[in-house]
């Protein structure tokens, strides 16, 4: 595919994308409101050949259908993807052995959700169990409709509200409560972690944090799971490895299509024993889908380097952070243990509409609208590696003298 | 039967309960250690003719089976019983229509447990939706072995944390904060009450809260369960008409083994459009039990005259309150919205376990052991009129005598 | 109570159940229309002091409310009866006890109804499988309302349509249809046998087709459950003990209220494994209810010496049958493996309703309507040896002479 | 991508679907042993640059990943991509009006799987009811892996056992059955249909038989749901048109992946009251994946035009069959009621394999394995179009004669 298409492609995905599928994205990144503005139409123009948008956005690349379609073909071409057959062989089983090798677990596999992943996973460690402890603010108990009290007759039990993730004593605590108020007791048999924090911007949770729960399960025969869908950048910036993190757990749950840019699915890893009966709890709900290469060839070459194209990331992100905290009308500050996820404020002489229409116009750069406290949620992702970093700092320095009040 | 074979069953019960029966109990009144102690063994010599237990202890009249026997052949001279089948017909029928008309609503069923009674409630009320609010320290949250999520896919939504009930702000409040954090919603469509509330010492919730509830449930379309199982000991205190009550929800669940003396066995009662529904949905849980008139014999029974023979009981146990509370040994106090439980502490001079003793070896009355809290949670119940009330005011004066340290 | 009492009680019993109740009985009798019919008028007049109801309807003696009353009241002198709380302790207790030893279990529980009994045994038996192979005709595939695939998550696979029961090739056959058929299996855990069978008129499965059946299931890793509501019946007549035919099962339920006389209830016997598991499942189902002392003291008393009065009354049932069949207008015969159930027809000479209402209102003696196809089902209970033996004969012989068309 | 391309990248596939991923196409053909053989592996010297497989052996075209990708392209070069957010919007939106319009539905919504599509549907037309009616041998029944009745809480009555479909005295004897012998009913809401029927060779129902089904069941009150996995084939044989057959149903599941060549998928459409709470039964069970234009996009590109191509292959079938049945070796017969799958039975003289082997290896062609009664199960599709007829037929001609035993 030359560049020209390249470059016609992005048109086409511009024009199609920039009022109509991104308010649509507001879902997936938990807000209640639009995140982007209609203002933020792109010019065609600016697109050189390479053109390739960046964003603080979100977790990935954002590719188009364009662009996926694109990479595919050249991953096909650098290691010939094959098919596989309702989940079954080809690249696929590349995928699982990868996540199985990654994560230290004896095994791991393919399935088309995460809500499916996590559900399933707390189903088959539970047992006859009836109790879930769950963070207050996680995926599993916020953003799955209710599926495990819907579907899996599990009572989630959540544990620390207004908190980015519960520690052992919210934990003790919460179980001492059931255990002596409760007459007619049903098992608690499961705890789960996510990490990082999705609903607390990306805040992972201390190592510490982990292994002391951990202990604690193992202590007490409880069975532990991460909602790992975020955990590369975890690793990334905690630089605790993916396969430690998962050795305090019993099952983890990868997402395909946040850093790792599959058009959807997931990993769950695991002992044998659970992750052998998963491909008939698949099955029953509606799960096994016919073909699932491309989200596997994706998921396969973007987990190559990942490590490195991150530490690379994360420098660069320095660097962006560090000039644009020169400026008078910028002020990017951490959360506390944040990982890419950054509050940016500006000065009251920006119009933090227009910054993101000039960005996006100029430079091909999409950020978000503010939040009703006034605070971007500032994003790091790999698409910053996309230009010169030199490039990034002057299209900002130039988009802010051009969104004066 | 003679009373002296009723004498004899008397100290067969007394040999057969004393020890064994007692700390069974414990799990009913929600303690999780013995409320009776060892020593209050009864002496069969200070029994008359008419010798009937007096208890401050539970709801009800505390029947052996050796009374209840003979009890059910008292009520069949009156008034012979009709056997049902199958929960159909006979006694079961008269129970059925006696409970539409004291609820006022068009239909109500006998169901085995209040369990069921409250699940099945919140199941056919509920439809579609999974979300049910549902007060923190009620039965249906916190007695019921998560039925609610283990059997029949509801999320229980618990409100009011350490209050003896919620109230409208409370309640809003938490829909407030599911509406605005979730964003792929399942229902919320049942909102329970428990009134009185167990857990809180039979405290009641107050009218106008219970009203106010009401409104707001009507106005944005949720349905309204009442947890009743003590609804007529509310009714009883605050002079506010079961089947007022009832009209503030729809559908009210009526216990008939705590002021009703059945042997178990429960009523709920609501529109034809739900209760209509319950027969096949107590068949399909295992509820269909094949002959059930004693419990509807015996219940019906109590249910007649109810209303005077509480107002006369409490008026006697204001006397007895009154005339305990004269004693430097003994402070009654109310809990607030109280309805028969009050708080009773003794002097430190007072041993409570002599005293426990000393009452039922001496006089045939049962009194619960201090809580950790060194609290005496006294209960009035309709034992009290089964003796001249000076008989009771003298027997606790000369048994706090006797259980100096 | 003195006779007196005893016969105004029969008048008003038959007074209520003449036509009220009776055509109510029909559901259990498993027929699609009344078994009793309009005539079946008791003549008050007839009763002696003695009088007790002779049936050749029912599986057992058919108490009015009065005279459950005064059985439990002789029952409590012979032997006290201890009250059970929630179903633990006291009479219950013995119960259990009582059944474990009678089936050579670890353990046996109460539970309230037959269908809670049946659905929770094959619910733990299965444990993560969904099939369980069941009778065509048997009470848990056709008589439970769908409990199992409705709460339960089970799929029932009949098998042994048009037959009184299956045999081993009959399973093993639809075990192949299922393995080699379905490529997404779902396992196989359990077989259910009815054994004698409801549907099949009381037959009873032969042992050796029990025999080859669970040896087939021990050697494949399925459960075997037995579906003995009337085992006590099939006892009685193939002269296996009920401990034999319990130790080809893994679990076997028992009816109180068939041949043992209670008011309602049953029994699961199985390995300490399965049976630790019950009260949590029966508290979870809303089957936990507050005072079972009275089906307990009925079972328990009629459990004691049945050998010794079945024995009695299947010699009696055959003098009564062979003076019976003595008569042109009367032809008994037995159906195939046939336990108390015969097949009665009578000449064209005779009217069968003027019959059934000679016997009911000259003689007390119950008699069923013939069905569709002119056979009136003839059940043999302990009813008969209420009487002399002659005075039946004489009865029918009289009755039969006044009810020629 | 040039045709070099194409011939390497057909040479990939070859390579890496010929021994390894063929066989595990098995399960989807409903089949218990191998459907190829190992020596039908490709010769890629006899590849043009045009080079495309046909396929005697399933449904659709068979795309390798390469092929997909490369379609891909040029469906976008001719309408671009628009992309969809989590089932929402973009090509899956334009995919939902096109089945909504061809069905002549109200509505049509894209869901992940063919299970999930019968499952929900069923699911939510039975409402309260437990019963299904369902073909002996449907998908639904026999290779859904009793998701009705272990996730849904279904009990499927299947009918029609040894035949391809049940007719419409079938149903009404089995309803007879159900609705006379059983005392405690759950209710019958829903019946389903498939057409044509996979494991009837794609035996179609005659549209009589679903006339007078569809007037039943709206006579009736029962819902009817289509599983017209394959409707599209069955549209084209028999010439009645997809919103014909829609109109006699209630819900309507097509796949995506059978003849429209999408990599998974499945369209369900129905009244806006049904299909509107699909979204939140997605969610809840875990099939709410985040991009799917992929399957939009290919299925929307094969259903342009399909009428046209179909009637086009049948014909040049039709050719092909009658050449073949000419030849002596050869004779091609009908199955009743037959769409696009023929029994073809070679004489002695050849050697299947061998036929096989040769037609793969020198002409591209694939061909199934003989099964257990030496027919070769023939199935055409749209890949005889891809080749000049009497190229295929000297093919067969050529083979015939080098394989002779």
């Amino acid at each position: 595919m030359s560049s020209k298409n390249s470059k016609a492609n992005r048109r086409n995905f511009l024009k199609l994308c920039g009022l109509t599928s991104l308010p649509l994205m507001v879902p997936s990144l938990g807000l209640g409101s639009s995140i982007l503005n209609e203002g933020q139409k792109f010019n065609p123009d600016v697109l050189d050949d390479d053109n390739q948008l960046i964003n603080f956005v979100t977790d990935g690349l954002m590719f188009s259908p364009q662009e996926r379609i694109q990479k595919l073909m050249e991953i096909d071409k650098l290691h010939p993807i094959k098919t596989d057959f309702y989940g079954n062989g080809g690249a696929i089983s590349e995928l699982e052995q990868a996540f199985a090798k990654l994560t230290g677990k004896e095994k791991a596999i393919f399935v088309p959700t995460g809500t499916m992943a996590n559900q399933l996973a707390i189903k088959l460690l539970n047992k006859d169990n009836t109790k879930v402890i769950v963070p207050e603010n996680s995926h599993i108990f916020r953003d799955e409709a209710d599926a495990a009290q819907a579907v899996h007759n599990k009572r989630l039990i959540p544990v620390g509200k207004n908190k980015p993730h519960f520690n052992l004593q919210d934990l003790k605590d919460t179980i001492a409560y059931y255990n002596s108020g409760e007459v007619f007791k049903s098992g608690l048999g499961t705890i789960v972690i996510e990490h990082p924090v999705r609903r607390a911007d990306g805040a992972s949770v201390p190592l510490e944090t982990i292994k002391s729960i951990s202990n604690y399960c193992r202590e007490n025969g409880y069975k532990l799971h991460l909602d790992g869908a975020r955990i590369h950048i975890a690793a990334a910036y905690t630089k605790v490895s993916i396969s430690e993190y998962a050795s305090y757990f019993d099952t983890v749950y990868i997402s395909l299509y946040k850093y790792l840019n599959a058009s959807g699915g997931a990993i769950l890893a695991g002992d044998a024993e659970i992750i052998d009966k998963m491909n008939h709890q698949i099955k029953i709900y509606g799960g096994t889908t016919y073909q699932n290469w491309d989200e596997a060839a994706m998921a396969l070459h973007y987990l190559k380097g990942i490590e490195d194209r991150w530490q690379k990331a994360t420098l660069v992100a320095k660097q962006i952070i560090s000039s644009l905290n020169k400026l008078k009308e910028v002020t990017i500050s951490d959360i506390d243990n944040h990982t890419n996820i950054y509050n940016l404020v500006l000065d009251e002489s920006i119009d933090a509409r227009k910054l993101a229409q000039t960005l996006s116009r100029e430079y091909n750069i999409l950020l978000r609208n503010p939040n009703s406290k006034g605070i971007v949620k500032f994003s790091i992702n790999e698409s910053i590696l996309r230009k010169d970093t030199n490039y990034i700092i002057n299209a900002w320095k130039k988009s802010i003298k051009h969104s004066r009040k």
